[in-house]
Formats: structure tokens, C-alpha cells, sequence
């Protein structure tokens, strides 16, 4: 069975579920930052899962890249998995701007997050779930 | 017409030309650390392939990466695009161990590369050509 991994639950903020990925936002407001974290038990590494979960994956980290250009016309969007800290496979889509707090640097390990005021991050949620219930993914 | 950028070019050697992808070696032997470069022109972004190329590239990274898992036996591998940097689309794939310069931070703006001596060098792209010949991709 699947389950979050308590280290992204308590870092992010659910958002949708797609085809393959529970969508999370990430709970630093320095970054338009989006987690895919695909719904199956116990996988590590995005070469560990099933060969259409891949495809899958690709396909929902576009759309997420596709909206978050939409949304905030970045210089760059980052895209990876890593899991060093938190072992569960979770891929990153992440806005980046040339003026953001760790250009040209990774996200990863920069600095401290500051989390959102809930207002602005449940307008942001808000506004991201109905993007994704337009895209119909 | 695809040309790679020129510092791709300065940071890695050429190990193999696959479907899709021109693969290389950074040149950085702290890490097993290869580089996926998709040979299509003036692409900086996934999302902004082809849908067929977004496929092939990632079966290409996860042959990439279950080489290196079997060649290195990584407590992770990392895989992902940045492009702050360097502009054309190149998709990392890096064997990750608990004991590295970096861990658990991202290998990207890291501390300095060393450069491999050249007999390394060589040696490690003659069994990577080798492997990946076998491997048909």
C-alpha cells in the first residue's frame, strides 16, 4: 500500500492526485516548488518502478512544468529526483528564477524554507487544483 | 542542427552517441557522474521535447542508471535537470554515496571538481562503451 513518507508530509501541502503522482506543494515560499510523489508502495528510485510508471512520471512532470511556466514565466525550471535525506521516490518541478534566493545553486540544502502564510498558500493551492482539474490529468 | 555547448564540451568526454542522447562523462572523479545530452537543436527543457523524445530519454537515463547501480553500487542515484548554468537541455545521472564529497547536499555548485588522470579517464569510458554496446541502446 502506498504511504507518504511522514518527512514530505509534513514539508508539503497535498494539492491533487494525478494519474501516477500524489501532486504536493512544497512549504517554501521562496520557490514556485512542486513535488510528484508516485502512488506505489516501497519504490526508491525512478528506474526501480514499472517501465509505463516511467513514461507516466515524464509525462505528469511536463504538464507540471508546462503550468508552473504558465504561471510564473520562470528563467528555468529545475526538474530531479534525488532522496539522499528522504529515501521515498519524489521528483521535483521547481521554478527558478535568476533573482530567487539560491541562483544559479540547486534548491536542495539552500538555505532554511520559509514557509507560507496560509493565506497565500491555500490561494495557491486553490488556484493550482483548479489549473490540474482543468488539464485533466 | 544539434552542437553541443561549449561548456559541456570543456566538462566532459564524449562516451557514447544512444537513440536519443549523446552520453558523457563529467570530468569530475569525485562522483560516477554521467551526462545525458539530447542531440536536438536549441532545446532547453524537457517539457519542451518532443513527447517521443521526453520517453526515450528517460528509458535512456534508467539504462544509465541501472548501469552505473551495477558498475558502482550507489546508496543513491540522482538524477535530474537543472540548466541554470548551462543553458542546453543535459540530464544528469549521478551514483550517490553516504561517504562522498557532497552527501547528503546535491553534487551541483559543490566544492571544485577534480578532474580524472588521464589513464582513469580512459580506462572508466572503455568499460562504459563497452557495457553500453552490449547494452543495444
Amino acid at each position: 500500500m502506498f504511504l507518504l513518507h511522514p518527512q514530505l508530509k509534513a514539508d508539503t501541502f497535498f494539492v491533487a492526485k494525478l494519474q501516477l503522482c500524489e501532486l504536493r506543494l512544497m512549504d517554501d515560499s521562496r520557490f514556485s516548488w512542486l513535488i510528484l510523489v508516485p502512488q506505489r508502495e516501497d519504490i526508491k528510485a525512478v528506474h526501480r518502478l514499472e517501465e509505463n510508471d516511467q513514461l507516466t512520471l515524464i509525462r505528469e512532470s511536463s504538464a507540471v512544468s508546462n503550468l508552473l511556466t504558465a504561471m510564473t514565466t520562470p528563467d528555468r525550471i529545475n526538474i530531479g529526483a534525488l532522496g539522499n535525506v528522504v529515501s521515498q521516490l519524489h521528483w521535483h518541478v521547481v521554478a527558478r528564477s535568476q533573482s530567487d534566493a539560491c541562483w544559479p545553486g540547486p534548491v536542495w540544502g539552500c538555505g532554511e524554507r520559509i514557509p507560507y502564510v496560509v493565506q497565500e498558500r491555500e490561494r495557491l493551492i486553490n488556484r493550482l487544483q483548479n489549473e490540474f482539474s482543468s488539464l485533466g490529468l
